[in-house]
C-alpha cells in the first residue's frame, strides 16, 4: 500500500479536528484512497493528551524541509509565519494544504505560482465556508461554467449577530455581549464584525470564479457594527432580511465588481434561509444557472472534514 | 496539446445541452483542462440546425466501437439500450459520462465493475440533482466523513406541484394540468409523481454514501397523487411543508433505512426553503455535520454542466 506522511503545522482547533478525523477515520480513507495516510510530524509547542509526545517538534524544518514528510498541513492561522512556511515546504517537493484565509488572500500568486513550479498540489478548500465543499466544486465539478456572480455569507460570528437582531430584536451591543459570552464571538471581535475575514474569503472566491486576484485590502468592505434595529426593521418591512454578504459581479468589460457589505436579501432568495452560526455559498454560472452550498462554516471537525477532503484529493492523485 | 475525442448517444434535451455548452464554452474549457475536447460522433436520427450533418450517424458502432472515441456522452434515457450501449463504450476501452439514473440505478453494480475492469471512468453526476455537483462532493472533498444520513428534494416537477398546492391552496388535480400546460410534467406523469424517478436517484445517492446497492424497486415508495389540500394544511399548522423526501439513513447495525415518500419538514429546516423546480441535498456526515447542495435539478443547460464537468474531470486525469 501507497504512504502518504503528514506533517501538521500547529494543532489548534481545526489542525487539532483534522487530527481527530485522521485517526477516528482512519479505516475508511484508507479504504477509500487505497494510501496509508500517516500524521508522522506535528509543530506545535503545547501537547495535546491523546496524541503520541514523539510526533510533537519545535523545530519548523523537521516538518518543512524533512525527507520524511509528504504533505504539510498549515492550521498556524496568521499571515506570517504562516506562508513562508508554506512557500518552505512547496519548494522543498511537499504538497500543501491549509485552513489559512488570511494568508491565503494575502499571498495568493505567490502560493498558487510556488505550487505550480515546484509541480505540488496547494489545496485550500478549509479557507472559505469551512466544511463545505465549495472551491472544490468551483474548480472541478463546476468548470463547464463561465461565472457571473458570487454571493457568500461566510462569516458564522457575524451571520449568528445578524440573526439574532432579526428574531430577537436586540441590539448589535447586547448579541456581540451574548456571542462573546457562548464562544461565538472572539474578545476581539474586530476582524469578523468589521468584515475583514469576509474580505479575505471573497479575494479567494474571485481568484477561482474568474481567474483575477483581487488583494482583499482592496475590495470595499463595509461590517456590521454600525448595523442598528431600525436597518433590520426597515429590511423586514421590504420582506428581506439584513446579510453580510460577499459578493462578486462579473462586468460586461471582464472587469470584476466586489463588495464586502450588509445587504438586503429577499426573504424568498435561498440565501435569507442561512441563519446562525451557518455558511453558505451561492454561484450564478452561464450554463448551470444559480447553485448554492451550505453548511457549517466554522469548527474543528467541519473544517477539518475539509482538510482531510484535501488530503484524500492528493492521497488519490498518487 | 492533448485532444478528448467525445462520442453523444442521443442528442435530445440533455444530449443538446451538452452539445451547446461544449461549443459555446470551447475556449474556456480548453483553457481549464489543457485539453482540446472535440465532438466526434453523434448517434441519432433527428438532426438538429447548427450541428454539423457530417457528425452524425444512426450506427451506434461508429461511436461505441470506433477507435476515434474517447469518452462516450449517453443521454438516450431508459434502461435499454442505454445500459448496454455503456457496457460496451466501456468493454472497448472508452470513458462514459451519463445522466440516466434509471440505467445507472438498474445496473449499477454492473456499470461500475465494467468500468473498474476496462480501467475507465464511469461518471454521472447529471443522474442526481441536475447541475447540483453532488456526487462530485460526495466522492471527493467530503470522503474523510462516514456519512449518517441523505435526505434530498430530487425531482422539480412533484416539488413544483406541492409548492403551488402549499402557496395558492390549489388541489392536486387542478395543479398538475397547470404544470402539465407550462411543461413542468410530462404527459404522462407517473414516473414523477409516483416517486420512481426519486426512487432511482435516491439508490444512486445511498450507493455513493454507503457503499451498499439497493435496487430502487426495493425501496418502499410513495409518491404525491394521494396528497390533499387537507394534508397540506396540516402540515402547515404544525409549522412544515410536506416535501417528497429521497431519505436514507444508516442503522447503527451498518444496515440502510430507505424511504421514497412525503415528509413534513420544519420550516426552520433548509430543505424547508427549497420551492418550485429547485432541487437539494442535504447530507449528515459524521465529521462535516449538516451540508446542502441546492439547484436547478433538470434542463438542458444545467444537466449539460454537471456532464460537462464529469468530461472536465476526464480531460484534467488525462
Amino acid at each position: 500500500m501507497k504512504t502518504l506522511k503528514i506533517g501538521i503545522l500547529g494543532l489548534g482547533t481545526v489542525g487539532g479536528g483534522t487530527y481527530t478525523i485522521l485517526t477516528k477515520n482512519k479505516e475508511i480513507i484508507e479504504k477509500r484512497t487505497g494510501c496509508d495516510v500517516q500524521v508522522a510530524r506535528i509543530l506545535d509547542r503545547f501537547q495535546k493528551p491523546d496524541v503520541p509526545e514523539y510526533l510533537y517538534t519545535e523545530d519548523p524544518d523537521d516538518v518543512l524541509t524533512s525527507k520524511d514528510i509528504d504533505l504539510v498541513i498549515e492550521t498556524l492561522g496568521g499571515i506570517e509565519p504562516a506562508c513562508s512556511f508554506m512557500v518552505q515546504a512547496m519548494k522543498h517537493g511537499k504538497h500543501v494544504v491549509t485552513a489559512n484565509k488570511a494568508a491565503v488572500a494575502a499571498n495568493y500568486e505567490l502560493l498558487t505560482k510556488t505550487a505550480k513550479e515546484n509541480n505540488v498540489k496547494f489545496l485550500y478548500e478549509a479557507s472559505v465556508g469551512g466544511g463545505i465543499p465549495v472551491l472544490t466544486a468551483m474548480q472541478n465539478a463546476l468548470q463547464g461554467n463561465n461565472f457571473l456572480e458570487v454571493m457568500g455569507i461566510v462569516n458564522g460570528t457575524t451571520n449568528y449577530i445578524l440573526t439574532k437582531m432579526t428574531e430577537d430584536g436586540a441590539d448589535y451591543g447586547e448579541v456581540l455581549k451574548d456571542a462573546q459570552a457562548k464562544g461565538f464571538a472572539e474578545a476581539d471581535p474586530t476582524a469578523d464584525v468589521e468584515g475583514i475575514d469576509v474580505a479575505n474569503k471573497l479575494s479567494i472566491l474571485i481568484a477561482l470564479a474568474f481567474d483575477q486576484y483581487i488583494p482583499p485590502t482592496e475590495i470595499p468592505t463595509t461590517g456590521i457594527s454600525a448595523i442598528t434595529k431600525a436597518d433590520i426593521d426597515a429590511a423586514a418591512a421590504e420582506g428581506c432580511k439584513l446579510k453580510l454578504i460577499a459578493h462578486a459581479t462579473l462586468n460586461p468589460d471582464g472587469t470584476v465588481k466586489a463588495s464586502v457589505a450588509p445587504e438586503k436579501i429577499a426573504n424568498t432568495h435561498p440565501l435569507a434561509g442561512v441563519s446562525n452560526e451557518f455558511n453558505a455559498v451561492y454561484i450564478t454560472g452561464d450554463m448551470v444557472d444559480e447553485v448554492m452550498f451550505y453548511g457549517k462554516g466554522a469548527g474543528a471537525l467541519p473544517t477539518g472534514s475539509a482538510i482531510v477532503g484535501d488530503i484524500i484529493s492528493v492521497a488519490k492523485s498518487l
